[in-house]
């Protein structure tokens, strides 16, 4: 049978079964959009003949990574808010007042092209200005499951002083919930399938109970996923205790919030039972380490939600605050970070951190049937991994294979050598083929710099980011 | 006046002053081995004409990293020994009884290629033969500060159970003491003084008493330092309490090895009291935090050595047990995870990092007066770094700038562009220029193919590795 591409003599990394499915020798078929077969070389070179084979010795192909929650809107503000406290309103909020809609989408291209070249082609994404956003997807060619962020909270809601209850103004609500609304109708299986969407509460504290239960509804008529921060931070769990006088699990459970639909991203401020609680309910987690480690100098609870059966996948959030999106980031830091929490270098092995950026995340969002794992009908999302980087080599592979560690502990993102989603190539030989990379940065660049020149009135006279400008640490 | 090179218009990341030193639109001149001046790129170009000028438009100049502390020897494992218990016995020695000399020589090199290429320029590499493996540093041209691996213990200390006390043979003792006094004598201040020499004691569990007293004497003789792990893990401190009836730091404070010679390496089982005491002697700490969060699950005291006044260094150790050696992610790790630890995100700023892999680490490594930071006099050992890689993008410098959180903790290392080591260029666009890449890898592959065929009938059956490999999870 003649298909597009062989790629064979690899590592093929399938994601299959419960490690990793390392086939050695290994080939994979692509036909149009999907996996046509995936076997030995041999197998492979027998069944099939193709437009293109690629010799993928000593190349690892590996499913692409899937980012589970990412705000690229805010990639334009990379970097501004770091080694503080109150990260929102001293860091971000003196810049984030003056981006424009114009500059999400900016700043979004330059962290998508990032999120790329480091591997990623499912890309979760939760910002305001999704309508517009999901059309670099288009251009750039990766997969993403997008959704609105829908909240009732003013536009100056980092002026509001830290433990005042929010307010919220059902018009903005209103308007954002259509906008999520209008994502769903218009882009919904878009581009062949390859856009898909989901609701996006901003939080639980961030919108009235009208409107929580609202989406809820909107949920099971569209049959589609609830992606919420949930104890994402203390300010968080202090609003729900003032307005309902119950922290934000309970809550969530009395409203009907706690099942299979829900994507809770966070988790920060859970406790242990209520952690469990979540997965139990069949809910499932989104872990950010580096994020959450960055902002708030925490690991979140993700043992305990493995521990007690839940779904995880894991999300590099944004670029102000962790800085990079970068799926190899978030597997080496979620590994390492809870090996010292537990005290244990036996805890998070590699495999596992592998999996939930991949098979384990695609069931966590609800694509487990198109991608996640190398499987013959799944669409053809993978990724082209050069092992003869110095960071990757030598290659080991008896007694034991060296290759998951090193994928997970040494690998920086910059090894990927070529990425295919939907059975096209987007990058190879590391290069972006669908979009000029230089002119992505070179327009967020701008954007950037008038972002910068609107907040320099803005910044708190007292701010420690601005004590550090001024004793020369920036 | 007439330099060999100008690098102009760049962002100048001096590492002078208690912070960064940054210079925006500045520049740097370099005159044969050495900086001859730093400044606004207007004043260089007033005073200097060179035969190259670059344009450092959007790209940071900033000095070499400096891995204080690295076994590049057994390079040739990297990956072997992960998310196990007993990292040692386990994991590392079934391979490593099988490395020959010639196999430390050969994964050395591809160990120093990755850490050029993620910006080192300086190596503190410890390990046996290393008057072998100093000659790659001689042909790959970087800078390097060795010292053998002195101790008094079996080739086959793999092989002891844990628990037994180590016997000591003074004939090993005597042969590679030997070997450090001739790495001394031949190769300190060779290359014009890009290769020097340290002595270097293995740990106070691996060598008798009398060996340990004659190498504080060889110290002082040669003026020089000893580098050393200390306390650096429960089999150390259970070792010395079984021998000696007391802990590591208070058995060197009565030998008199708590002073400004020694180059504390780990410090993963100091208690705080046992911190500030080597802290407070003018003793260095050196910090890996990679290996001893991945082969240990702890993070190393190095907040409460600072807070002490002590002055630190940060290492990648090694391949097999960190499994990158690459000192932005050492500068990402040692503040992301002192965050957590202290549970608070403003601890460990970006800047300090920074520092720690620059002008602090010159100073704990003794060579403050050449390497570390970019000023008039100072040896030329220098990265450009491109500021429009996505991950670094974009630069925002007003009200204040972004490029140092960036750098910590987004930047991968593959953001470096070219290095420079004592005024020549060792790699320019991301390209080795003193040796072949592909060739030092290929070299290494097929030494390691050779080690891990021995090694086949040495793992334990019951080893969580073969455990792990047999279920499909490597």
């Amino acid at each position: 049978m003649k298909v597009n591409y062989i790629i064979k003599n690899a590592f093929v990394m399938t994601m299959e079964g419960k490690g990793v499915g390392m086939i050695e020798n290994g080939a994979i078929a692509i036909k149009d959009n999907k996996i046509q077969a995936v076997g030995t070389s041999d197998d492979i070179s027998r069944d099939y003949t193709a437009d293109e084979v690629i010799d993928g010795k000593n190349k690892l192909v590996m499913p692409g990574l899937i980012d589970a929650h990412i705000h690229t809107g805010i990639g334009i503000l990379r970097g501004v808010s770091q080694d503080i406290n109150n990260w929102m309103q001293e860091g971000l909020w003196p810049f984030m007042k003056h981006v424009t809609v114009e500059d999400n989408v900016k700043g979004s291209m330059m962290n998508i092209v990032e999120g790329i070249k480091a591997g990623t082609t499912t890309f979760c994404d939760y910002d305001g200005n999704m309508n517009q956003i999901v059309e670099n997807y288009v251009k750039v060619g990766a997969r993403a499951r997008v959704a609105e962020l829908v909240n009732e909270i003013p536009e100056d809601i980092g002026d509001i002083p830290v433990g005042e209850l929010y307010p919220f103004y059902s018009e903005i609500g209103n308007r954002k919930l259509n906008n999520n609304i209008r994502l769903m109708e218009e882009w919904h299986e878009a581009e062949n399938g390859r856009i898909t969407c989901m609701l996006g509460p901003h939080g639980p504290d961030m919108m009235s109970l009208e409107l929580m239960l609202e989406m809820k509804s909107l949920a099971e008529k569209y049959d589609t996923k609830l992606h919420m921060h949930v104890a994402q931070g203390d300010r968080e769990i202090d609003q729900m205790v003032k307005r309902y006088g119950k922290r934000s699990i309970a809550f969530l459970d009395e409203i009907g919030y706690l099942n299979e639909r829900l994507l809770a991203v966070h988790l920060t401020e859970a406790t242990k039972e209520e952690t469990m609680q979540v997965a139990r309910s069949g809910a499932k987690m989104i872990n950010c380490s580096g994020s959450i480690g960055i902002i708030d100098g925490i690991v979140p609870p993700i043992l305990e939600f493995l521990e007690a059966g839940g779904t995880a996948a894991l999300g590099s959030d944004q670029a102000p605050g962790n800085n990079c999106n970068n799926m190899f980031n978030e597997m080496k830091f979620v590994s390492i970070l809870n090996k010292v929490k537990s005290r244990n270098p036996s805890v998070f092995p590699a495999h596992l951190a592998l999996r939930l950026a991949t098979i384990e995340s695609a069931k966590a969002i609800g694509l487990e049937h198109e991608v996640g794992s190398l499987k013959a009908g799944k669409k053809a999302d993978l990724l082209i991994v050069d092992l003869q980087e110095p960071s990757m080599s030598p290659i080991i592979t008896a007694p034991i294979r060296n290759i998951v560690p090193n994928l997970v502990y040494s690998a920086k993102g910059s090894e990927v050598e070529a990425v295919m989603v939907d059975g096209k190539f987007i990058m190879r030989d590391k290069e972006i083929l669908t979009i000029s990379e230089k002119e992505v940065v070179e327009v967020a660049q701008l954007a950037a710099y008038g972002i910068s020149q609107k907040a320099q009135g803005d910044i708190f006279p007292n701010s420690p980011l601005l004590q550090r400008m001024e004793s020369g640490e920036l």
